[in-house]
């Protein structure tokens, strides 16, 4: 998604998007608040004047990088899953392929989650649209692994906060030369998960 | 724990701990970066300069706040669960309790979480020195159940680290008049938690 109203030339989009993922490294160690254009331009290496023409203001800039996340999130979780008939194997690829895109190093996905007071009320309806969708997506998922016997008798809302709750907080102790290989914490946190909710064994 | 140098009298005492909750409430609605001074001073109904009697500086007020934070876990969860041999028993103790102060809405439990990058270098050694003895309790518990043979074949660095996600994000969706009691969501996210993790039935 875009924030600029004339459509972007294909150079443009892509250097729009260098510039999220740079910003976004640089809020996510400062805080929005905190991080000024000026830090942003020189981060990228341009003039505030040439930062500008990519971006119309810091809060657009935090609405490019959110929808840039969501963007992520949908075409690499949630469309995969999407298409998993058996909802238990989509339960298990919505949080297995949530956590593998957490341990890429992209902090634009945890400005998605820590940064949204800081969008504009039109920008904070679309953000958080998304999300519930993607919500209830998790949710709906439980209640179909429910229907289907697999599940304890567990309240769906509650699990799948919790889900989020175990997923959103891997960035913040994952490291990438840690003990245990990405692939073995992926393992690790996806079963933890799944044990706690369902009946059957793994 | 106290930041001034002289031991404050009892009712300076009281004052600097409701200073340090409506503080909280300030800088957890727009952000410690945003919080100014006179917007704490506001909320408390204090001058800036009556502010700066109790409290020496924002970075300072940020301590407070978290030390007081940990105070409380301390005293509502860490010295309860210590006081359990039983390291399930202890493993169940530090979720429940943790899980139930997280749904009392002191907002200086979340800013612990959220702010650590605004403490002074000395302030965030001994928060997050702090901090870490707790997760050391929680893991160490987690390593002495599965010695004790009732743990599934799980990591429990990931598996520590999984419960404090499911803990923390709590506060971000729990609602006091919800469709759940408090003790029905306290009771569903420690059985998630346990569920995940045990190889007993509970």
């Amino acid at each position: 998604m875009r924030t600029q109203k004339k459509p972007p030339k294909p150079d443009e989009r892509d250097r729009s998007v260098a510039i999220y993922a740079k910003a976004a490294e640089v809020i996510h160690a400062k805080g929005f608040a905190a991080t000024s254009m000026s830090d942003i331009a020189e981060a990228v290496d341009l003039t505030k004047a040439g930062l500008y023409y990519y971006i119309e203001s810091k809060e657009d800039l935090l609405f490019g990088i959110m929808s840039y996340a969501m963007d992520r999130l949908e075409s690499k979780v949630i469309e995969p899953a999407r298409a998993e008939p058996d909802p238990e194997t989509r339960l298990r690829t919505l949080i297995s392929r949530h956590a593998r895109l957490l341990t890429e190093g992209n902090t634009s996905i945890t400005i998605l989650t820590d940064e949204v007071a800081g969008l504009t009320p039109k920008h904070r309806r679309l953000i958080v649209g998304r999300k519930r969708a993607y919500f209830d997506l998790v949710r709906d998922t439980l209640d179909e692994v429910k229907r289907a016997g697999k599940l304890r008798d567990a309240d769906t809302t509650v699990a799948a906060f919790g889900l989020f709750g175990m997923l959103l907080w891997l960035p913040r102790w994952y490291q990438p030369k840690g003990r245990l290989t990405k692939d073995q914490v992926i393992e690790e946190v996806t079963t933890n998960a799944l044990k706690g909710l369902l009946n059957t064994s793994l």
